[in-house]
């Protein structure tokens, strides 16, 4: 059997990081305040949100984007939240404005994300994008990332989306319902499975695409992969690996060995979806801070 | 073989819409002021269109809802048409707006629908009630009629939602995706079919839920149909029947006769989901008039 084809996210995120870099760079050269901005309001200080933010930052940073990180403690109240983000909201040399989720119990998330204004949700999770996204002829201001970067990884494939089957493991607001809605748009026949789905075997052996978002290492084994399928796997799990220093290795959804010889394109874990993710955030704080420049310039000619 | 069980939505529509009226009248003993208003804006005046006001406007009037017409030339301005959204938002008597579409090519469908305040949005079209529809544990303040309807219908047969695949063929903003949002919310495992989706047949051959949205008669076959499935026609579509004294006839997205001989359930057309549209709107008037109540008096007991 001929191995698929590994779909770098780490390889395609630089070149669309290092494209908006010198985006940047260029507009900067023309309107010498340019500063695209993104500020991530961290709660609390789960190891793996810090990881996140951490990398968020860099990738910001070597974008040409500033970046700052807002720490608030893990008890800190709605209000005094809502208070930064409306703070932000008002800043307009903030253009991009970042939860990081998952926020503590006691904290509406769903209140929380709607109220970033929509200009400057470069997660694309408020009920403006989501709507917008929803429906057939939407106009989003901003695609959420992971599912974004899920489509560009496919667009790299080469492969053509009308008319294929695509099945979509999971239904979270964050991975599974966008990248369903995508792909939808995109001319896919789509599929969606969860929890409570029976015959997921033979659902995703249907599949020409397979983006899985379960949350779960190695749910999809290799031989539910129909031969020549892409495969977008989205999972982040760590499982014990005494081999390792950390005691612990990063695995997908996917089982990678046995899916690699069935697929025609695979994303590995790590260095697939996840460093998409960031590249896509990159890339909306961009789009902010120019639409932000564009208005201004638009009112300097009024006024 | 046997044949269906009918699923009579002129029956169901029947008896929502006289416990929506009975408990409009029970309020309005409580409160004599209560009188839940709906107001329809009908542009142009496509003979459809004409048709389909005439029937809310009548069942509206049976269910003790007040209900107006507001006619306007094919040729209004889009800001015409604004003015008097607006003034029906601000007008506390007024609890639900519904504009009739299709609208006219030069008026921006999207926009409209958008300026409906999502408190009196009866229809669930707006951005508010689409974006948290889409959402897993979303809060529309009203469900969108049609879909809603076939909920209902598929309720009325008293299946079990969760786990069974359920097949929408059609995605429109008005039925195919937000019916597909409702029965992924209801636990089923849902596909998506649309006219760039290929192997229609295979894909309904494995559905336990058929939802027909597509507007063409007759265009599902009975041999598509898996034995026991529940079968929801959306469709109305009018065919040339020199029988009848109009000349033509009404059939849904379904070949009825032969898709009986394998179904459990299915809906007739007419007589399916179409009055259900209108009692789902009847539920949503009321809805929306017993919240006003409950914010007029929230504010009295404040004030
Ligand atoms: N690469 C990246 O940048 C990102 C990666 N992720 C990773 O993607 C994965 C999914 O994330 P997220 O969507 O947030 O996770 P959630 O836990 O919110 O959603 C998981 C989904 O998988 C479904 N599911 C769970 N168990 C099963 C099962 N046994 N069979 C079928 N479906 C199942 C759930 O169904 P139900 O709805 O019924 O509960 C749910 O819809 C995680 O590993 C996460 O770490 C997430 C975000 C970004
Ligand atoms: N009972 C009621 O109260 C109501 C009934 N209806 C009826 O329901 C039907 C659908 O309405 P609506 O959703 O507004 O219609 P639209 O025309 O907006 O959408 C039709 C959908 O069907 C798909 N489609 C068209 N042709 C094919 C094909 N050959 N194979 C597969 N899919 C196809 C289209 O695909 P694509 O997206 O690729 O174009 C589209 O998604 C109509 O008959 C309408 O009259 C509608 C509203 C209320």
């Amino acid at each position: 059997a001929l191995a698929a084809e590994v779909l770098s996210g780490t390889n395609l995120a630089k070149r669309i990081r290092s494209t908006a870099a010198d985006a940047i760079t260029v507009k900067q050269n023309e309107v010498p305040g340019f500063k695209p901005s993104l500020v991530i309001i961290q709660v609390g200080s789960r190891p793996d949100s810090s990881a996140y933010v951490r990398m968020k930052l860099k990738a910001s940073k070597e974008s040409n984007i500033h970046c700052e990180v807002i720490r608030l403690a893990e008890d800190v109240s709605e209000r005094e939240l809502l208070n930064h983000i409306e703070k932000l909201n008002d800043d307009t040399n903030v253009h991009g404005v970042l939860i990081q989720l998952p926020l503590p119990k006691h904290i509406d998330e769903v209140k929380i994300t709607n109220s970033v204004v929509s200009a400057k949700d470069v997660d694309g999770f408020d009920r403006y994008n989501t709507g917008e996204l929803a429906k057939r002829g939407g106009q989003p201001l901003f695609l959420p990332c992971t599912p974004h970067g899920c489509m560009k990884l496919l667009e790299e494939s080469g492969v053509e989306l009308s008319g294929k089957h695509a099945v979509v493991i999971g239904r979270s607001d964050i991975v599974g319902t966008p990248v369903a809605a995508m792909l939808r748009n995109a001319d896919c026949t789509v599929t969606i499975v969860h929890s409570r789905s029976t015959n997921i075997p033979e659902i995703v052996r249907g599949a020409d695409i397979v983006v899985a978002a379960v949350g779960r290492p190695n749910f999809v084994k290799g031989e539910w992969i129909k031969p020549g399928a892409v495969v977008i796997d989205v999972g982040i799990n760590y499982v014990a690996d005494s081999t390792k220093k950390s005691g612990q290795r990063l695995v997908g959804d996917v089982e990678y060995e046995t899916a690699k010889e069935k697929a025609s394109f695979i994303t590995p874990v790590p260095g697939g979806v996840g460093p998409m993710t960031i590249a896509m955030l990159v890339e909306n704080v961009k789009l902010a801070a120019e639409r932000q420049l564009q208005k201004e310039s638009q009112l300097a000619r009024i006024t």
